[in-house]
């Protein structure tokens, strides 16, 4: 298994990238690890890893990096050798299994899009990311990738966010459920009402509940919730914020007036921050491209890193892919031309 | 002051309702409340007042309830004797100065809407919901009233957002946000493009903050925060499931690990719960309604009842629909027809 790393993506890049890849050799033999980046900037960094780790990490030079706050496709053009363009180019070239990224979400989904690997009949990857329930966890995706989809398309994450639940999740019947203002089935815009209708006419009715709505998603009403990347992406950081918002409240309101057992208290709100925290989270999958992409929280630690090297190569071993081209080939979404793309 | 209350809306009405009104007129000298709805159901619940109370709460009998799950327009059109549209009627022939509902949202906004009392000026009126914020509060909009606007639309929510968080949150100078995936201009989908533009060419750019994303909210980065009714609806609802979601996590892993100052910290966090309980809050206001207009959460408890007929009388006094109707004549969209209305 070799993943290329993004070196220099992230808000702690490259320190942090480096930190995390050597973290994750040391812990799986399989793994390799390519660092795309600026080698001046990457080798120093290398010094802590031991010789046994290091045949297992090598770099691939570039000279130019993205920032944070680039618009994604012009950035894209002026900088033709910046670490994500080049990361793709190693995925397209089959020289790497995986790509792993903490950088500019919008530039990774874009060099993604202009490469146009993704699996056969998908028709827009989206980004999956994982959420916590009461009942263990859910899908939800879009997050992202596709700010103005198609009902084919949200369909299509349907299909593609049911085998990740089932595979990665581990839920061997997963529901899947329309984000949406309201239960009944004509709520919502023109494109919740079609692609309610869509899911209806499918292969996938006996999995879908329906259309779901905002609070149900913690209560894990649905394994998979189908939304459009502008929902799906506000959602996400809808949910970081009001956690934030929560664990701050609690913090001071409980921390304020216990005594004796604060130090206790204390450890143990820490843990749940820890818990959640989304910037140890794994990375989120962009489904449906001819490869594996996982796209990291811009604030990503070590740790984070680490993680979404290990998922990457968890979802590689799922061999999701073949699931999700063979189950697109299986569930027609009524439509197969798509004049403007 | 005179409101029209639907004692017929919310899961628990007619008696929460009833209850709520005889709670806010013993509270309220000046304030005189219709109780719309079905008489045999309202009346044996009033015996509870005390005879100074019940001068002044009135019964407008009408037979139809529109339920929680009805298909708003279908349901106003097959039951015209129902207590929201009978609440709407008075609002237009002037028998009250407000109207409050903790019925079905949907056919609040669409028994609105086809009576299209609108202010001058005003293209699509839209629900105003005020959250809890690191600073204090903010006021998010739309969020449900129009699940498909126009850029337009969404600049008229940042006039009337202003006004209201000026003068109902106390924000001297409010400053405004675009709900959006990302900070830069290029952002999003195309209504928030368009929308950004639009502010950015307008009167109120110098309040204009640009583009937030979903973890700003709570943080209070903004004043006023812009948004299409079905992103705002869906903000809205998972803000509630977060909170409550991570409330029972903190609850289990705090309480479960306390020993002597376990009931301390019980308390600390049950009051919490009812600070930010979003069934105590008054309700929210559809502004750009010529009048005065309420909507409650369907699960309104008799205290929330009471807090929003409080905040409709709040909102009379306060003079926002002049104040709506005057900027709105100094802050040109742009655009002043409007083929397809």
């Amino acid at each position: 298994m070799r993943i290329a790393l993004d070196a220099m993506g992230g808000d702690h890049a490259p320190d942090v990238v480096v930190d995390g890849a050597l973290a994750a050799v040391a812990e799986n033999h399989d793994l390799k690890v390519v660092l795309v980046g600026d080698k001046a900037k990457i080798e120093p960094r290398l010094e802590k890893g031991d010789a046994e780790t290091l045949k297992r990490l090598e770099i691939f030079h570039c000279t130019q990096v993205i920032g944070m706050d680039e618009t994604p496709v012009e950035a894209l053009r002026r900088k033709p050798d910046n670490s994500i363009s080049r990361s793709w180019q190693l995925l397209a070239e089959r020289k790497v299994d995986a790509i792993v990224s903490a950088g500019n979400t919008g530039a990774m989904v874009a060099g993604g899009f202009r490469l146009r690997r993704f699996l056969k009949n998908v028709r827009r990857p989206g980004i999956a990311a994982v959420m916590p329930t009461l009942k263990g966890s859910s899908v939800v995706l879009d997050v992202g990738a596709n700010v103005s989809p198609k009902p084919e398309h949200l369909f299509q994450y349907g299909v593609m966010g049911s085998i990740f639940a089932r595979h990665i999740l581990q839920k061997p019947a997963p529901t899947i459920g329309l984000m949406n203002v309201g239960s009944e089935e004509k709520k919502g815009n023109e494109l919740a009402k079609e692609t309610h209708a869509l899911f209806n006419a499918s292969s996938l009715r006996s999995q879908f509940q329906g259309n779901i709505e905002g609070r149900d998603i913690h209560q894990g009403k649905c394994d998979v919730i189908v939304t459009d990347g502008f929902v799906g992406n506000v959602v996400l950081k809808v949910c970081e914020g009001v956690f934030d918002f929560v664990m701050k409240q609690v913090h001071k309101e409980v921390l304020g007036q216990l005594q004796s057992e604060r130090e206790l208290a204390q450890n143990v709100l820490q843990r749940l921050v820890q818990k959640y925290d989304y910037t140890s989270f794994g990375g989120a999958p962009l489904l449906g491209i001819d490869g594996i992409c996982i796209i990291c929280h811009g604030s990503s630690n070590d740790r984070a890193i680490k993680n979404a090297l290990a998922v990457a190569a968890r979802y590689a071993e799922a061999g999701l892919n073949d699931m999700i081209v063979k189950e697109l080939e299986s569930a027609p979404t009524g439509k197969t031309s798509d004049d403007d793309e």
